[in-house]
């Protein structure tokens, strides 16, 4: 089950010009050279495609765009991220009319919830459309811990399809990986932690979303076929070898959340030449001067750049 | 300064229909009773309003809908929460073509944030709105402190013109309204806290945004009156009647957030007549048997309800 | 009832010599010094006496100094601060030998705990000694919140004198305060923060335990006895003078925790010439140079200091 | 370097009599039964071991029985966990006057500390013994969490020579091991969860220090050999066995911290005949009647109870 949405599937970042614009010629060739790599599927408007900072408009133009350069060659999964269900079911409709695969829905947020208003949340999107829903477990925006019983409760009656676990508690995705299989796998559960996609993959896990495959994919690409074919020693390697470039977003000095963590993929990116700008949304602040050679220093250290 | 924005500003409940529409009759019963009651304003499309759970559209009607009830009789400030810059200022340009008199934006939440990146939010709201902007200090929800010097500083050089504190930290709040004095009084500083308002006034604030004043606002506007006065102990005799009151939002068992909070005064509202059901917004569950029971006897001990 | 444990009743901090022994001498100066000033009871061996950093030996000594050279004037409260219950057991039976008239100790900490434990610790430690004994509601030390319900019980079975609330909750502080009034007064209930006295005089405080009274007990004094007669624009205008004072508190820059906050304090003692030197218990580091010049232009501003 | 501490040390469970004593008997068949399992060595007065639950007279009771029943068979690690330096001191001259083979502390608690308290500390300690000394990282009790350029500095200069990571955080985690190895593998670095140790071992952790192993040491013996010979595919089957029986700690309800986790051990410690009793220390609460019958169900499930 849920096939189509297994394997590698980065949260694609979006380039934006120095006016706050999507840089299309940009984005093509962010999505093209993640294809290329040979990518499993796209996340489109996740946390790292600067999602909340888009208004409707913005996001119906970068979902649209992607649809029209993925063409069809790998499922697209989009974010509907909002803070409350109607709002949430808002994006789902716009996203459905544009055409995707699958929508990524977070907890609902701003007003303190519970497990009750969770489990009501999930079900009426699941309602309202026919797309099979990610439930996106993301603490350090949403500030509530999805419980392993929940989600897989919700997986066994069909209200979601599979989880895109960044919550940074490994042992509740083990946990959450043995519990979704004891029930019949009914979803497919992958992890947004870049570093240590060799745990979660010794986990079970069925996927991983890095952000780092932005810069370079190739190592998930290849650690993800070492895991179906069993070759742990090839998976352990190809970790360290993104773990090292992982070092870009502790790079930078003076900074915090998206600033460092997104900027530091969007500078590596253009430093890299793959996209013409590391523009960051306001209210963040775009990494400049001293932080842009401390992350050169970095993609020198891992060989990417002279 | 800031005249306008002083003294008694109840932040409005929404009342619904059974289907999650706004129910315009109970909206004009809700909206004539607090004016009746003699507030100083009216704070649309805040946390208690359910903000977060209605979409754009459902926002505009409600916010129409204030202000042809209301018709000038006092300001209205209408909330314009959303999770980053780009999308509050779309509910800016809303509200401002409905046509409010100042709009109430928290920092930006989702994405974690410091504080450039909530000096640049407001700075860009203000230079995209000619209309009076208080900051929103409400950790519970947005998972962030405003600092005092930053507020002061903001304030001081125009970008915003008051904050609503729903924080809980009173020893920041008396440090604020301090330090707003000592530059010059720049900002209107409002608590929200209905149980300790005696304590704000004797910190200095500017006025009071009780959630509690739609269940009954004539304690508020007493109180308001008697420290405008220097009466202190009809302050303090006000607030007790106040906080007896308040004791509605501890009684409900089971629920959290919102559906014990907003759902009390709801439920409170629907006992006493004012609104015609009690109804939450999806997901949050409305209360119901037990818990309306429970607010009945908090009703019949205060002698509101026979 | 409880009436020996109400009004001032400070936080007694501990001088120490730079080699990080009592220092006698200054102790008398800090203990007489208060009395002077006219304070109703001493807390001894509190966060601010910097109890958790003291072996066993030491907090013998300094409250065996404290009760010599209080020698009855006032009540002594001792802090029995330790982990969990069997270890505070210890901390109070040293305390009955060295004779103090109550102690003051926290939930149990360390460990995950949940309200079974703390009523079962309080209980524990109501069982095993005659003193009174009140519940020190400190979060941001024991990091969990001591629930209004609860202290109320364990008030009526008499397990608890009283609360010394450092909480920061000044909603959860009114409630306690009413909750204790309708279940008969068996609390004697104290605020610990210094700022918004006067707020929790209008909750119907029973005394403050003011940290910031080591360096100015003068206006505490005054405070409570303008309290009692009903003078609320004087208890006003003398928490004005001590908010001015404790701005100490904040003019340090690049530390934290008790370095900044009885650092602050015990500079400020020093700057007096109450305390021969302003060191700091290990590892927590003393305040020096540019720090030492931020909290004398507070003492200057406010009038303490030439 | 560190070669003594590497491999599989448990933190030891301390039996008690129902009275809250040692029961010493118990304590025997513990360790026997690990050290036949084949351990590394032990971990006694740690979190496991109710540490912060024990008085003075009490640790010396239990760490001095360790070590007259391991009769230096594999080395012992003794927690000296308290609240600051001083008291952690203390702790440590009592651990070597009774011999062990080295220390485990935390960084300080109860008082906010920060970077430069938590490096004070451990350089303090380190000057006060020869013993070779853990860093406990452990915030889900100490609320502070160790930053990794911290760790590999104090490595680095020697004041500490291993740490052993309770965090929960994978990514910092694999970060640690990867800077340690950069430094020159000054730290052995030892994972503290049981559930995730494949995950640790691909991060190359030098061991791990299971509270499970006190019910089943096996498998992570079996564990980490296959770990050293590469045998990966070992290594996940025994800790998908180890991770069965690991869900003993999520059957009992309506409990929280130790009385659920440790509870649970010795709970099927007592079911399987390892100790006389599941006593836990006051004021947590001992497992009994359902709860007892869920941990039971799981360890029928996974074959070690008829």
């Amino acid at each position: 089950m849920n096939t189509a949405f297994t394997g590698v599937i980065p949260p694609v970042v979006t380039p934006l010009t120095e006016q706050g614009e999507l840089d299309v010629a940009s984005f093509e060739k962010v999505i093209n050279r993640l294809l290329t790599h040979g990518v499993d599927g796209l996340f489109i408007l996740g946390s790292t495609s600067e999602v909340a900072f888009f208004e409707d408009d913005m996001r119906d133009h970068v979902l649209r765009e992607a649809v029209r350069i993925t063409a069809g060659r790998v499922p697209i999964l989009a974010g509907v991220i909002d803070t409350e269900t109607r709002r949430v079911m808002s994006h789902i409709r716009r996203a459905e009319h544009i055409g995707v695969d699958a929508v990524v829905a977070t907890a609902p947020f701003y007003a303190i919830t519970g497990p009750t208003e969770i489990s009501n949340h999930f079900r009426a999107l699941h309602q309202a459309t026919e797309l099979p829903i990610f439930a996106y477990d993301l603490p350090v925006c949403v500030h509530v811990k999805l419980p392993v019983d929940l989600l897989v409760e919700l997986g066994r009656e069909g209200a979601i399809a599979g989880v895109k676990d960044s919550s940074g508690d490994d042992v509740s995705f083990r946990r959450l990986v043995t519990a979704n299989k004891a029930a019949g796998s009914p979803l497919s559960v992958l992890t947004g932690h870049e570093v240590v996609v060799d745990g979660a993959f010794m986990s079970g896990a069925d996927g991983v979303v890095p952000g780092l495959a932005n810069v370079d994919a190739r190592p998930y690409v290849a650690m993800y076929k070492a895991y179906r074919e069993g070759d742990w020693a090839a998976v352990r390697a190809e970790q360290d070898t993104a773990a090292a470039l992982f070092e870009i977003v502790f790079a930078p000095v003076g900074v915090t959340g998206p600033a460092a963590g997104v900027g530091a993929f969007k500078t590596a990116m253009h430093l890299l030449g793959v996209i013409a700008s590391n523009t960051m949304s306001v209210p963040t602040p775009t990494l400049t001067g001293e932080n842009v050679k401390r992350i050169a220093a970095v993609l020198r250290r891992v060989g990417m750049l002279q």
